[in-house]
């Protein structure tokens, strides 16, 4: 891998606007990363299930950090387009979310993830497309 | 209207998981609604760019408060799908995001939003799908 | 525009690969385009209605026009990434199909298209990414 | 299995609209099924490539088998939502097309699709939502 662990999670520590969510990763292998949401009451909506941004944003940054496994920390890559379907409600858990990248090229990228509770049940899947952007 | 525009600021105002992003109702109108992200450094991620987070949740919000337009407060209504196409990066500007019912059924709605920056670019694209869920 | 109307029919007559679909250019401006596919029974999946893939079929090709609207015929577009909500279902009717370019760079392309019945229902509902392939 | 490979064969056979694309399902397994699309000339866009139109309905028409394998051939199941991404060109190749269900309700079902050219190589990806229709 190009980047280890505890680079990730440093980058995920130093990253302000991710502060809300509470993320921190929890495993990564080449092209793949998994990062936690520990249950937090103020990530809710209305009605004691988590925010779909949560788990939006939980997929985001684990196909940033797979693309950086694989990339390393010093190129920069965005999101160009990102699809979510909400498959079921997460109540008072933990969420984990992999993601996984399938095809990486020179200028782009794409994959897949997933967020499950606890007990391991499928809560959302994604699919994420990433660009390089030469500085 | 089935809902005033300071219904939908006060369910906004409540709504602890957006207190992040600063989000206000702009305008309504039947099955319309434009929300305002003031601009905040602290929603910005690496590179001085808006984050994609903050887009996605005021298109999630902008759609729900669109129906909501048309069916009142009371019902609860779930995002189940949602893609975004990210087109330009927003940079040190506030951000109008306006969603538009396409078609609004008995148990599902699907819409389209877009966020503009300050000067009207488009930053964003995104199709939403809502289902209804009955208590 | 850089493309007439009567090329884009001839491009269409041309492409054997579309040949079971039966589409016609209906009309076209710049960054727009729509085309017909005329009821054929033949289309219609179990059930009597057309199906899915006649439908997606149009929306590409319709975009694929859009494009040439703007920058000619000589360049190749290819799609990068479709989504289709599908709405409705279409019944023994002609189906139009209109694609709007939303943003055009120089290397990629974004754009709705909706088809709708010949009593102007809304079908299908789809989003389109496009890049462009230099030789 | 609900439904035997003979079963889906059958029914793949007597669907007139897809007579053009010349599918055939390749093997099955419970919310699993792989179809094949011989290499054939007319499926080609101009430039040699074949067409998206051919994937998008090797896709649909997999899960469609998919949901089959659990549910059966009886009931009435329509594609609401399909999303492709359009990974590599496929030249003079036959393609396979595996979809998988991740998530069957009794109401809903959603999945992925992946077309792979007969070298193994991924050439789209998909995802694709369906809903049963009470008769």
């Amino acid at each position: 891998m190009k980047t280890t662990l505890e680079e990730l999670q440093q980058l995920l520590a130093n990253a302000a606007f991710l502060k809300t969510f509470g993320m921190m990763v929890h495993s990564c292998a080449p092209g793949e990363c998994t990062v936690v949401v520990p249950y937090a009451a103020e990530l809710e909506r209305p009605g004691g299930v988590l925010s779909g941004i949560t788990l939006m944003g939980a997929a985001d940054v684990a196909m940033w950090l797979a693309i950086m496994t694989e990339r390393g920390t010093a190129e920069q890559w965005l999101t160009t387009d990102m699809k979510t379907a909400f498959l079921r409600g997460a109540r008072r858990t933990d969420v984990h979310c992999t993601a996984r990248v399938l095809k990486l090229g020179k200028r782009n990228a794409y994959g897949t993830a997933e967020c499950r509770a606890a007990d391991g049940e499928l809560l959302t899947h994604h699919v994420l497309s990433y660009a390089f952007v030469s500085a």
